[in-house]
């Protein structure tokens, strides 16, 4: 990806590329462990094997480095995702995330920062949300003008109250639990919303 | 409370009730401002203006300290109180309680440290949450069989839901909005649930 091949990769100290991806995946790596302000360059240097100075070449600072490091784990979302058939669908993609205990912990560590290092979850947010949060709308508004969801629904508000419906499965969920529990409890609340699944025709 | 008097404390030493308040107090106002991770029992000390071994005497670790400072911050709470009036009395109390910066900022701090003090947000859901949960779900039942939400509405689910649009609120706007605009963010959610206020007569 640099350009650098193992010939030219001087003995014991890891090629640019090579360093890049150790420090960015002990940051996030601690990031998700430890929180961020638990989190310093020296850990990370530590556990990247590399020198501080190394880190500091390339961050001017920690939040720089968690900053970026959201960046790149999210680096490479599928632009060719264009949305989700049905809420059955949706609603499935989020709980095969939400079941798994590392992407519960992260953002917990983003939301429990919000005090501190606001710059992480609007980071997050700029990377996941923007184009997401579009897609969701679109999903909500095809699903109520397909009648399935009741007319006068606002789609703002239901995304938000979407949001919150994951921070609460986060606070007040044990980690564990599979995709499918996951994904009832959404549909259990789309249900509050009045909305009503597409009868499936018996054979 | 304690039965000494002024006369009885020894010079330049608080008297065992004062240190305990003051101990508790830094140790609440630590949380808020630091978090519980970057609290310690050092600076707990120092901002109550007593020594290390007064506040180890009396609590065995951080982690008690802090699980006893929301105890003894919550312990007032008014125990005649049992219930509101109807959702938009309910929904003038959280907002009330939400628009107060401190109120916020505590609630994200326990949220935040789920992961490394599970303690604390388990105290202060039994401190606040069992009796206060119960009335939640009294008001929505009323609501509900006063016909003013859908008859098959869930206030188990509902009551999640609300938890999670607290959640929400304090993740994604703003401190300082007035608990006027708070309480309609509360309000027009529960119109996406169908709520439907009674008319008020015109006179």
């Amino acid at each position: 990806m640099t350009g650098a091949t193992p010939a030219q990769r001087p003995a014991g100290r890891p090629r640019s590329q090579e360093a890049d991806t150790a420090i960015l995946t002990a940051a996030l790596d601690l990031l998700i462990e430890l929180g961020a302000a638990q989190t310093s360059i020296e850990q990370v240097a530590r556990r990247a094997g590399v020198t501080r100075a190394t880190v500091y070449r390339r961050f001017a600072d920690k939040t720089e480095l968690l900053v970026r490091a959201l960046e790149w784990a999210n680096h490479d979302h599928d632009p060719d995702f264009t949305g989700w058939r049905d809420l059955d669908h949706m609603f499935g993609d989020w709980a095969e995330h939400l079941a798994d205990p590392r992407n519960r912990r992260l953002l917990r560590r983003l939301y429990g920062s919000v005090d501190d290092y606001p710059e992480l979850i609007t980071t997050y947010r700029s990377v996941n949300g923007g184009r997401r949060a579009a897609l969701v709308r679109e999903m909500l508004t095809r699903t109520r003008d397909l009648g399935l969801l009741p007319p006068d629904i606002d789609v703002d508000v239901v995304s938000e109250l979407l949001s919150g419906a994951v921070l609460n499965h986060l606070g007040t969920h044990r980690d564990g639990e599979s995709a499918e529990t996951v994904k009832r409890y959404f549909m259990e609340i789309m249900r509050q919303l009045g909305h009503r699944p597409p009868v499936t025709r018996k054979r």
